[in-house]
């Protein structure tokens, strides 16, 4: 018999988390439509060719990878050697930015001049499974397509605050950077530019190793004692420093380099525009911060809380991805929150929205199935939400039923109620049971329903 | 540079589409709730032996595979001969009910007696596509777990039936069958039971290519036209009987077999049990209707409608499913609709739900970004779903780009107006202009959407 387990780095969810989820969901779209996002959705599966060489070397080995059907895989497997790129044709998506590029691409001449879109699926990944990290997860979106105004990039992280905020994260730091910092720093440096992306993934490990671990990791790099000492000169902080403070020290660091010194200015701006939105409140300029995607070409973001290790939401300025499908770059800058990881720490915390029972009342069955299913089709015409026990088994087993389920109102009819066109409605909370005509069963159900909420 | 467009059988939904999918999706949910049942679920892939041996022959073939990853992939790669069901160790989703059986036999301990569980996800299959046909679609389930009455059955006819009332199906057909009523007939008309799987495949194909098809098909699988015969006297019909008369003939035609005898008299309580609920309208017993699915055990149904030659919804009873997880039969029975397919009719109806605006109010820079993001955020404090555009151009392009979203409202403050805590509110659908104070502007904003709604 196969396993009924869920695959490893996947899972179910039951209705109560189901249903959790839902709620949480509806506070991030509610905030996405706050700052005039409209939603796209685009397929699970994309051509591997559009998928491929978007998210580095280590990206594309962590894609899912679909088998071709019929005579194509057979073409595939009959080559000697077998090729095995051409053994797949399709790929799980493995985010919502690159779909998005395809689509602004394909769709260019009837999208808005900016548009602005949010996307709340899965994507997946096939990477080693850790706390709240899943092989199959969501991602929750928000992009700004076309405009190079660092006003795009502003209104991505008010609304992403705005989310965060409502969800009732108070302590998440939004840790940005600039690209043209991180060059800058480089340049600073003394440090070759060839060396540039080597030195940077070694930077961006510097609050899991700390500084002993990232000067080893440098000097195996190729850097020499200097340029190590140099870098660290500008990047060591003790992390009280105010962003102006950060930002005045930065600029005075990267006078020497000109894109270092327009990447100060850019973050310099950006928090001007951000003072009077929500996110004015987490942000955060951490001059170490490089992010791993590689299509990233301005500022970038990274949130992270005190409950998670990793980061529950990212984002930045890639103004060079859409023009991978296009031929001419279009500007872009977006936003995404990891769902799961969201729901882990609100775990954490205690802040899970809260949810009610899903039904109103229960319908039990006492003697004729057939008036049962006709007194809930009656409860239902009148708008309440009505589960039916279609089975006629002991009243007070369909009672613990009803209780299982989170419902305290039962209603039900015998032969004598039924021939005088009445009800029995039960209050299980309270045991209290009185018989009522049909015609007033709603009300004296609406009416210990607002009792309950109340 | 790849391809824009989505793989074959997908399709991305721009923001009106995907605006006007969630309204249907509304609907649906609001349907299935106000029948008690609750969300579920579960991973895009499955391991490929739970989805393996459950839709059919044809139905494996149609399964996407996910191919081994890293050393499990070489090593599978390395035999010889390669075999090529060990390539692949997982499976996208083919349908909802096979993963709704393993959740079942996975938290059977946890779950309600009767589970009622809504799920509304995607599924994939790689088919050829077609008119309203995708390889990845969304199916949007109704499905009660351990109720073996038939007032189940009726539940979730009555939960499918009120979905398309509700979406406003006027003239879809519930076609219903019992499996037994199929046996019975293949018994009544002399068919030996090894060819029960064949005649029924035949059958089901009545109204695709009518008797004389049929009569080719059945003889070509070895039946005789004695049992041809006695099988066309059986299922003719004019189409014009009610309910009851084909089943008053069905019951004289099946009174020889046990099996086909019980079918008809539960598809007569099925019918009772209808009789109050939405379902009443739409249900027709439809003899020769034979669901290709092998694991039907009771009911079938399969809804059509005149605008299209597919079903748009489909379910039965399957009481062996959850079996093949756990070891032990649960019974269950469920309905499916089709949600690219009813979107297809609703569009050849005319009835696709009419989403209005995304945006209430376009804010526009009018030489100060600041001031315009500070204006955005007062405005969205109070409530309002606001676009920002975020760069200084022309105030003529700005308007144009409201237009481009539907947006009549636009808010900016010169430098003028912003010194004195003003802003400029103007409807470019009257092309009235006024200038406010700041705290008034919501109240004008508000007042101006209400006469649009009016």
């Amino acid at each position: 018999m196969p396993s009924t387990k869920p695959p490893k780095g996947t899972k179910d969810l039951l209705p109560t988390a189901a249903r959790q989820r839902q709620a949480i969901v509806d506070v991030i779209e509610r905030a996405y439509q706050a700052h005039g996002f409209e939603p796209l959705a685009t397929p699970s599966i994309e051509r591997l060719d559009a998928l491929l060489g978007k998210y580095g070397d280590e990206g594309d080995q962590l894609i899912f990878r679909i088998m071709k059907r019929g005579a194509n895989l057979a073409r595939a497997l009959g080559k000697d050697p077998i090729n095995q790129g051409a053994l797949a044709d399709l790929g799980l998506r493995y985010d919502l930015t690159v779909p998005l590029a395809r689509v602004a691409a394909e769709h260019q001449n009837e999208l808005p001049k900016h548009f602005k879109r949010y996307q709340i699926q899965q994507v997946w990944r096939a990477d080693r499974p850790a706390k709240g990290r899943f092989r199959e997860f969501s991602q929750c979106d928000v992009d700004i397509v076309g405009c190079a105004s660092l006003g795009a990039d502003a209104e991505v992280l008010s609304a992403a605050a705005t989310a965060l905020r409502e969800l009732g994260f108070k302590d998440a730091i939004f840790h940005t950077n600039h690209r043209d910092v991180l060059f800058g720093l480089i340049e600073a440096a003394g440090i070759d530019a060839s060396l540039e992306g080597s030195t940077l993934v070694a930077v961006d490990k510097l609050d899991k190793i700390g500084w002993d671990g990232v000067t080893k990791e440098l000097t195996e790099r190729g850097l020499n004692d200097t340029q190590i000492a140099a870098l660290r000169g500008m990047l060591e902080t003790d992390g009280k420093q105010s962003n102006d403070a950060v930002l005045d020290r930065l600029e005075r660091d990267l006078a020497s380099s000109q894109r270092g010194a327009k990447g100060v200015a850019e973050l310099r701006q950006l928090l001007a525009l951000c003072a009077h939105s929500p996110a004015a409140d987490y942000i955060h300029i951490s001059p170490f911060l490089a992010r791993g995607l590689s299509y990233y070409t301005g500022p970038i973001f990274e949130v992270k809380t005190p409950q998670l290790a990793g980061s529950i939401a990212a984002g930045g300025r890639y103004d060079r991805l859409v023009g991978m499908f296009l031929g001419r770059d279009v500007p872009a800058v977006g936003f995404s929150l990891g769902l799961e990881r969201l729901e882990f720490v609100m775990d954490a915390l205690g802040i899970t929205p809260q949810v009610g029972p899903a039904v109103d009342v229960c319908v039990a069955t006492f003697g004729d199935l057939g008036h049962a299913t006709m007194l809930a089709s009656k409860l239902r015409q009148a708008g309440l939400r009505v589960d039916l026990h279609a089975e006629d088994t002991r009243l007070g087993k369909q009672f613990k039923y009803a209780q299982q389920r989170g419902v305290s109102l039962v209603a039900f009819a015998g032969s004598n109620e039924a021939a005088e066109g009445n009800a029995v409605l039960k209050n299980l909370a309270t045991g209290q049971q009185e018989t009522l005509a049909l015609d007033g069963l709603v009300e004296a159900i609406r009416a210990q329903l607002g009792q309950e909420q109340a």
